[in-house]
């Protein structure tokens, strides 16, 4: 047996349901026909992360600590690279980034460099309050030459309340509706929107009004695989 | 923040879908409103655990080895006790036990347990070809006065075939219909089924011929949070 040649590190529980999903994409996205293809994961889920919104808005602690012990306890556990699937926590990635000695992949850059790849030129991002604020998105995206949609402040709240109840636990269908109006404003100025919370796939399965739908988490999970098994060999991209 | 007082460590992988299952379950028992109010899990998703029942029957090598690793990443990362979604891998613990010096929640006697609070006097298990044959959930059944009633030769393999289909990444739909003769069988015989492989309450969602499904992933998830909050306070058992 003996420790693998690449081991996913997985700073989870923000929130806990995305943590969840990233994994069950990461296990579509690998080519396997046995328990024993699939890739080596270690995933700690850490619900005790400070908010990242509030921290970013000013109106609660710095979630930094709470993620560079997350990382380190993965470090030292063996992982070989690290992934976040929250894409506030991002703004948070250098400070981490100076604590360990392992690299992490960019959900942020990465999502942007799919929609390059894809050819959009004008995108709207949904995504939280504290991740709009600090414009990871808007900068990652116009570096591209991509014109960049924000929700407007009514639509940036029921973005914001669609998230938070999915991290409450409601019904889907509940949190779907919320998530419509906002769809149905998107569709009317740009041509893909990038689900950029990892609470907003899960949302975006059944009508997306004919807009494409650029999912950050799925971007992620391709990394993972493709660099846990080498290059380039995620299902999606052969 | 700080390390919390009690961490479950998940020996996952077994497949990677089940273990995935259960941290869903985990969450939909956890009584939460927030990220922060959810319970912490440090999961190793290692697929390189070989084949339990094929070690089982003879056919291939021990997981011992592996599994102990798994083990003993997770107590060394800060977990305070185990839980092995694989009901086959149950068979070996013991082994793995005596290597660890935290506590193992056994999902089999927790199902047992179940099945007996539910008042039920026969029940059909449905199992892989290893736990079957090495008789763990039958003696713990029996040994709390349940008539245990296992499939014949044929329904045995349309089990098995359920089984391998759902670790392969077949179509859940297809492996349904595969077990759908299984549940007409045992719906003649028994008026409760234990889905005995984490493999199967996926496929126990929909049609159920009114078997009444003890469901030993969602058994386990519900152990796992009272462990993690103190006991008692899963959402189905308040």
């Amino acid at each position: 047996m003996g420790t693998p040649a690449e081991l996913a590190g997985i700073v989870g529980g923000m929130g806990p349901l995305a943590t969840v999903e990233l994994m069950y994409l990461v296990i579509e996205e690998t080519p396997a026909a046995c328990d024993q293809e699939h890739i080596p994961l270690l995933v700690y889920n850490n619900p005790q992360i400070p908010d990242r919104t509030k921290a970013i808005l000013g109106e609660g602690p710095s979630p930094v600590e709470a993620l560079v012990e997350s990382a380190q306890l993965l470090e030292k556990a063996g992982a070989t690279f690290l992934a976040f699937p929250c894409n506030t926590a991002h703004y948070f990635l250098p400070e981490v980034a100076a604590k360990v000695s392992i690299p992490i992949i960019d959900m942020i850059e990465e999502t942007a460099i799919e929609a390059e790849k894809s050819g959009i030129s004008r995108v709207g991002v949904l995504a939280s309050d504290g991740t709009v604020k600090t414009g990871i998105y808007q900068k990652a995206l116009r570096k591209r030459g991509i014109e960049v949609e924000i929700p407007d402040e009514k639509h940036q709240l029921a973005v914001m309340e669609a998230i938070y109840g999915v991290k409450a636990g409601y019904d889907l269908k509940d949190a779907e509706k919320i998530l419509e109006p906002v769809l149905v404003y998107m569709n009317e100025r740009v041509d893909a929107v990038i689900a950029g919370c990892t609470e907003l796939p899960m949302l975006l399965k059944e009508r997306t009004y004919g807009l494409i739908v650029i999912d950050s988490l799925r971007v992620l999970a391709r990394r993972i695989v493709e660099r846990a098994m080498g290059t380039g060999k995620s299902k999606s991209n052969k």
